[in-house]
């Protein structure tokens, strides 16, 4: 047996207690009569005891031959510490080593093991076996596994059952590229990972599943903008037999004990809000509302009064900065830039001091009154003290780039308090939207997505107006959910295909299996999907998924640890039946000889 | 909202409630004057019925039109029914129907929806959301979820952590072949998806995670033999500092939970046994030891009585089958056709009968008094009313021949109980196996697995000899899981390596991840992995995995429902770098030219 107890739970309760403890060395002081070794396991950190008086000397020789991350295992008895540490449950106590033995040694590692480490982000990834040792990757390891035990103990409870669908399905060119996989056994054919288990889903229900759910992983062989993962993991969700209002229900109780349990947060009734809505007050589709500064509408106030800048755009649109009056000119001149810089792209801002005395002062005095500017400051429900920006432009686009702006703000006012949760659901998303490389409406969830019955009239004439039965669980300005109701009978989706470009034919042969299901008795369903790797890390109180992950790729979807991808031998690739296509290197070639 | 109630919650004490239920038309019976409808949904059956002297003309007219599997949803009143069914819960109980809704209609389904369908295997796995409509799939896919909730909050309980591995890892030519993923972004390089998560868990290990675990999908690219499945789920676990000891204790603390939780079984301390053991009683490294029937050699017995074909060969072994010295002749020429199958491939079977009165009777009376077969009876601890049956030849070989005798007899005579379960650990497994194919010695269980240190120095003198510090965790007759104490010094594992015909580079190219991380304080470190599909198929009472499985694939690894896998267009193969070798059609093309 390696250890009677771990690093962790040894206490004054212990005391004169003989224990065997394994672990890794933290950290050594050796002051020569003496040496302390910080031991350190999974469960917490020991504080062991050498003495030039109540030691061997072979053992103190051993002693201050270790090396930090060497592997041991000691014998010892708890004894009383002298200098307590009362930050950490083991800082009563130590253990007067009487053995030790090493199991392994350790070269010196690239960075540091602590909480907070000398590595790199490069480092780190390479080396993410010495990585995942550091107690804030390692928590966030263990607290995903709590959120996922939560969830699958929720959904249980509430009759679901987890369903393992295939992960070798077929390819479908619609949405984001699917990874492939070549078939050995069947020539020239391949299979492709699951971009979302949708249609299986939607075949269990047609299945009489009735409540399914499942955490899996799904691929998407994306451009990886920072933080996305060509793998990640969704809990995957879909019932029968309900109504939008039954799964926005049912998955308002799944996050609402992910929050106390996990976070210890009570939260009241999630509020709703539709898309249109949203994107007017926040100029987004997943608005954290946790903070204000909710966008005011100026078009009556602000045109029409001489300035040019205002009068010709679609909309000028504002909002209140909190106690942001004080802002000094460099402060506001930063935000402009900011707003100006491409990832943004606005022209500019128009700024007015609401001031502490009552007065108020613009950019634009030179058109607007102070009568005027009390106006704004009204919509903007600016209180004395607050700073009220203003944008005009394109609707569509400045309402993105004020919306931008909102969000910096936030951020940088410290208004998005990572321990604070403002859950959210937004409601009737648009069913389609007008894609301009293709020129042609695309599903805006997915071609499954039912259209609501009181706009299918408007499929011919205004397509782009239909709303569908389509909505997403929003915490603090991320998207953690989204799902709808899907159709669920074969002459509504062919139809759907139809408005989105598919020749009857493709189809057929994309999709003929789940139209064909739906001839036997499908039932009304739906469901949603939730990111689980972001929900985590929102959960964790982190905007950033990728130390909630194990094993995280790079940008370029490579991991550097084991590096991978990697080429293939000539061998495998002929059992494939596949070439690499090098065409490049091939034409260059020619020209070469 | 689409019903107040399930059709398997209804019952006495709901008479005179005014309910809504969904589901499925499962039967009609139409007398005319009144309808019967039993209405289906995952819960259970629920009987509607619509009476001539209580419902209107139309309400009859809608019933007498409806079909099976149509979808509807009903409103009624729960009224008392006459003739009660006492099998279902809801058998006291019918609906009086008010009101009437297809919710969708269907065709005639390609078999019947029912415990016994008419429908073949093929029409089954193409109409697979039809087939789990059925009760006998349904129920294992539910089965199986429980099984999954079980291992979660069992290992969870006992500290284990899920960590989610990658998928898109890298390729090793070692083992079975790997299912390969083309990179976009990395052209000309792959992917390949994980056999199974084994050097990740070793890492975990390395990373101080101390106790993981994974319900997680793997993937091998085999000619698939029956009940075999191209991705298929493992229960993946690892411990670190520990012994073997420690991971049988834990494992068999998980399965005899399992066995009580789901089955409702106690068993107690699961019985060890070496490979060797197991070899000689069994001939065969995952006995089903619920039947006795062990091997009995008859050398020392049987040879050098003049019976030639004994005498010249290595190994004369016998069993004595329990109640069957009434075999007829003609029963017991069906058992020597049986083995002399080609998958059987012996050259025959001698037969003693004991029969009930004492005497003994045997094939080869013409050399063995009855006073031989006597001490063969005592060898094979037959009882009188029992049959020995002896085979002879090559040991590893007779053997294997007399294990599936052994097998074939157990089915036959009914001794493998279903709901019977006799866990057993086979340890000492060999290290290395000899392979006739490649003329070298391979890892029996993977290259990762560590000799037993009193072997080590046979390393080089006897490398079969060298026994291994693995396992497999055997119940009824299968190997429902199996694992190792692994090296975790850099210098063995290159060693080991060394052995399997890994040159350097090879190595290096292929685990220098592993081996860099063992030379960072790896700890001592072991686990295991349960076949999930498997260990499901056993406790659920039954050898097959295939309906245990949601949408299994078939034995070319396709996917009959979905069609796949599929062609891709040149558009996405152009995009993947990739061409499609088809030098067969190639070559055929010159020729016809």
């Amino acid at each position: 047996m390696y250890r009677s107890h771990t690093c962790g739970e040894l206490n004054a309760a212990s005391i004169g207690q003989e224990v065997k403890l394994s672990g890794w060395v933290q950290k050594i002081r050796d002051k020569g009569f003496m040496v302390w070794v910080d031991l350190r396991d999974r469960y917490g950190i020991t504080q062991l005891i050498f003495d030039e008086e109540r030691s061997s000397t072979e053992l103190m020789e051993k002693a201050q031959k270790l090396g930090r991350e060497f592997v041991i295992q000691v014998s010892g008895k708890v004894i009383e510490r002298e200098s307590k540490n009362t930050n950490i449950p083991t800082g009563e106590i130590e253990v007067l080593v009487t053995e030790v033995t090493i199991l392994n040694t350790s070269l010196t590692p690239p960075f540091t093991i602590e909480d907070e480490t000398d590595g790199g982000e490069d480092l780190r990834m390479k080396y993410r076996y010495l990585d995942i040792r550091r107690n804030p990757v390692k928590n966030k390891l263990k607290f995903r596994h709590k959120v996922g035990m939560e969830v699958r103990n929720y959904l249980s409870n509430q009759d679901f059952i987890e369903v393992e669908t295939p992960y070798l399905i077929k390819s479908t060119p619609e949405g984001a590229r699917d990874f492939v996989v070549p078939s050995r056994m069947n020539e020239g054919q391949f299979y492709a990972l699951p971009q979302s288990p949708q249609t299986f889903k939607q075949l269990l229900m047609v299945g009489g599943m009735d409540k399914y759910f499942q955490i899996v992983k799904c691929f998407r062989d994306e451009d990886l903008r920072a933080d996305r993962q060509p793998e990640f993991t969704q809990i995957d969700c879909e019932m029968a037999f309900v109504e939008q209002e039954d799964i926005l229900n049912i998955f308002e109780g799944l996050t609402r004990h992910l929050l106390k349990e996990i976070n210890g947060v009570e939260v009241a009734d999630f509020p709703r809000m539709t898309y249109a809505e949203a994107m007017k007050k926040y100029g987004n589709d997943k608005p954290d509302i946790r903070f204000g500064m909710e966008f005011a509408e100026l078009n009556d106030l602000a045109k029409n009064k001489g300035f040019n800048v205002f009068d010709q755009q679609e909309l000028v649109v504002g909002i209140a900065v909190p106690g942001a009056a004080s802002f000094t000119r460099k402060e506001i001149d930063k935000l402009i830039s900011w707003v100006k810089r491409p990832q943004v792209g606005a022209n500019g801002l128009v700024w007015a001091k609401y001031n502490e005395d009552g007065t108020l002062k613009s950019s634009v005095d030179k058109f607007y009154s102070e009568e005027d500017l009390k106006t704004w400051a009204e919509a903007t429900s600016a209180k004395p003290g607050d700073l009220i920006l203003v944008m005009a432009g394109d609707a569509n686009k400045t309402r993105t780039q004020l919306s931008a702006l909102r969000m910096h703000l936030g951020n940088e006012l410290g208004l998005r308090k990572a321990d604070e949760f403002a859950p959210l659901w937004v409601v009737d998303f648009p069913l389609l939207e007008w894609d301009e490389d293709t020129q042609r409406f695309h599903a805006m969830h997915h071609p499954f997505t039912s259209p609501k019955k009181e706009d299918f009239a408007l499929l011919e004439s205004k397509p782009g107006e239909v709303r569908a039965n389509a909505y997403d669980l929003v915490l603090n300005g991320n998207e953690i959910g989204g799902g709808s109701i899907r159709i669920h009978d074969k002459e509504t989706q062919s139809k759907m295909f139809d408005y989105l470009g598919f020749t009857p034919e493709e189809a057929k042969a994309q999709f003929g299996f789940l139209m064909d299901a739906f001839q036997y008795g499908a039932p009304p369903h739906g469901g949603l999907a939730f990111g689980f790797d972001r929900l985590v890390a929102i959960l964790g109180g982190q905007e950033s998924i990728r130390d909630f992950i194990a094993f995280p790729k790079n940008n370029n979807g490579r991991d550097v640890m084991i590096d991978a991808p990697a080429k293939l031998d000539e061998a495998q690739l002929k059992e494939l039946h596949l070439q690499i296509d090098n065409q490049k290197e091939g034409s260059k070639d020619i020209h070469e000889k």
